[in-house]
């Protein structure tokens, strides 16, 4: 056994969250017929399967759906679980219970959030400031918010954020980890520089909720929107969420004005009236088999604290690059992800010429991450089920493909 | 047995689509502890459980989903499953493939799909026309489409269109049957009135697809919008989908232009640029559970034909108002269904002062329809798991609960 294998094995036995493993569908026959490396750090991409899961959809579908049918609209609470699933999110993200709203995907929400920023800041301000590195969804999403409401959209890099703002800035679109580079933007400092300009700050939560500490409510977030199917395992394309501050929720005006956001939506009235709070971001009826599957997969976070997920996160991935520094010559990979821990997601990018062939051949070997175009091979460490056995063998399984 | 139970035996004895009830979960004994009447006329809100679904669904979960994860994003067909299943939609509606894309809800595809339209329309128009008896999503819709792109909405009624449009309407929405009285509008000719005045016609198929002949194509609609939980049985808020007539499809300029409608999703590239075709209808990550579900669902369309469901949806309807006309005392309801086959969906709506009580008292007692406000029973015939036995007992147990 290796140095570093022993390391792992000595880090794996004290890690407080070592049992929640066994919460999660993993080391299944598929991963073990792949080289046995069986290593899963695709979870940023798209979680593991929470054991509980797969129990509570066949009840969805075969006792609430077949037997109870209309009658579990009321009778199955699938009425009001976007704002109950919302609530159960809110902690993760450090926001009080109300403001938190389930449904759409990412996409969808991007537009509510950023027209409804724009509509709070008002018809003076003319431009919206979007993170020229974000995934692309959310720049093409700000393109069609910037000419439905008659604005400009520029393109900023998170650090130039700053010195870009001005009395123009209606609203800000910033992504808190890179999804590519895994690199962790300043939150709180962006999110005051935004309100000193007086103009409001949306955040996409896709790659920190469920990996790192966000705080919302602490910073004075004003709206943010995230996806549930990476760090939250609640399965492929589970629905995204939205958050409004308390205080701006009277003043959130939604582009998409559905029914289920009307304050009273069973009285079938011509005119619209949105609902008070978190309700408003709602839109149409809610997809309720992906969204009682994400309730389920919630329930992996009871009792985990986010603070003891980032330092194992953060354990896991500088135990990853030391793996990799010991195990692949020099200079054929090089990592893009910053070493500065208040500058690092849950994932390391690592850049390599040839990173499409690289991670095709990776995944047939049993460690599974993904190739994001041109050149990065991306790893997630999704602190709930990977462990420090599993770094090790991954890297080491990186170094025998790349030599 | 009473002559309307004898007449009921015998029709359900020359029924070509009895046999389609047996791929339904029906008769459970929730049905059966109520009262044992276990008669479901609610169809027309959510379509019963068709047996093919827990077995599909539990196959997502645990082996595409628990075993396969990321990989089956490829290997399992998801990431093309909004147009596979939307080509599966398509001849229902009277589409030919490549037209249909389904995700999101009804109320997000109002909005694709108007604001889509009102821009194939041109600058010049500065009208929408909306369906003033329309179901309140798409009104409140309409409304943020007409705002949003600087244009004017008026409430019409569907008999009025005709009338109201001119060279300043852009585009016209409309339901194919309405929500609350069941009437099914004039779809051909509506439509031509709607071409006639240089407009773009969009429908909404929530109350018609899986229920009637639809002839998108054959009658040249642009734009068509519906949800699949009704009629159509894919599970409580499954995904909805967007038509977008061949033709303009290049010219279908989306309010919602995600990711997943790019050409090239995974070039992560900055630019946004349409993918050609239905595709252009996507938006973000498709929700993976509940659009598999919707899949297996519509397996029970295999070797039906619409027109037979259409014929015995008409004979089932014809046969509710004579029980009720044979079994309710004289005056205690009044049908706002017209009686005209060609101007009927297929459900039957009953004006009755006190309908939200009887209505619940009609479920205590095994007979499940809905209220919809202000004074309206609404029961849905979904032809495919409802018989003509089932009608003839459920007027006979709303005789007893308004006598």
């Amino acid at each position: 056994m290796s140095d570093l294998a022993i390391v792992a094995e000595k880090l794996d036995a004290v890690d407080e969250l070592a049992g929640r493993r066994a919460e999660f569908v993993l080391d299944t026959a598929s991963d073990r017929a792949a080289d046995a490396a069986g290593v899963y750090l695709d979870g940023n991409s798209l979680g593991a399967l929470p054991a509980v899961v797969p129990g509570r959809v066949e009840d969805v579908v075969r006792r609430q759906w077949g037997e109870l049918r209309i009658r579990s609209w009321e009778e199955s609470g699938w009425w009001t679980a976007p704002e109950r699933i919302g609530d159960r999110i809110a902690p993760l993200v450090g926001a009080a219970p109300g403001q938190v709203v389930v449904g759409d995907s990412t996409s969808v929400n991007v537009f509510k959030a950023l027209v409804g920023a724009v509509r709070m800041a008002g018809e003076g301000r003319d431009e919206i400031l979007v993170d020229a590195t974000t995934f692309p969804t959310d720049g093409y999403i700000a393109e069609s918010a910037a000419r439905m409401t008659g604005r400009t959209l520029r393109p900023v890099a998170p650090a130039d954020v700053p010195g870009a703002l001005g009395e123009r800035t209606a609203a800000v679109l910033l992504n808190h980890v890179d999804y590519r580079t895994g690199r962790l933007h300043d939150l709180p400092g962006l999110t005051a520089a935004v309100h000193e300009a007086g103009a409001v700050a949306v955040w996409d939560l896709c790659h920190s909720a469920g990996a790192l500490p966000v705080g919302l409510d602490e910073h004075g977030v004003d709206l943010a929107v995230g996806c549930t199917y990476k760090y939250l395992n609640g399965g492929p394309g589970s629905p995204a969420y939205l958050y409004v501050r308390r205080e701006l929720q009277d003043r959130f005006d939604s582009p998409l004005p559905g029914w289920n956001s009307h304050a009273e939506p069973f009285g079938m009235r011509t005119g619209y009236e949105p609902a008070p709070g978190a309700l408003r971001g709602r839109v149409g009826t809610p997809d309720i088999l992906s969204m009682l599957a994400l309730e389920a997969a919630l329930e992996v976070w009871d009792g985990v604290s986010v603070e003891a997920v980032r330092a194992k996160s953060l354990a896991l991935t500088d135990f990853f690059l030391e793996c990799v520094a010991a195990y692949v010559p020099a200079g054929r990979v090089e990592c893009v992800t910053p070493v500065a821990h208040e500058e690092r997601g849950s994932q390391i990018a690592l850049r390599c010429d040839d990173a499409g062939d690289v991670m095709k051949r990776l995944i047939e070997r049993g460690v599974v991450g993904d190739f994001r175009a041109p050149d990065v091979l991306r790893f997630g460490f999704t602190p709930l089920y990977v462990g420090f056995a599993d770094v090790e063998r991954a890297a080491r399984v990186l170094a025998r493909t790349l030599g």
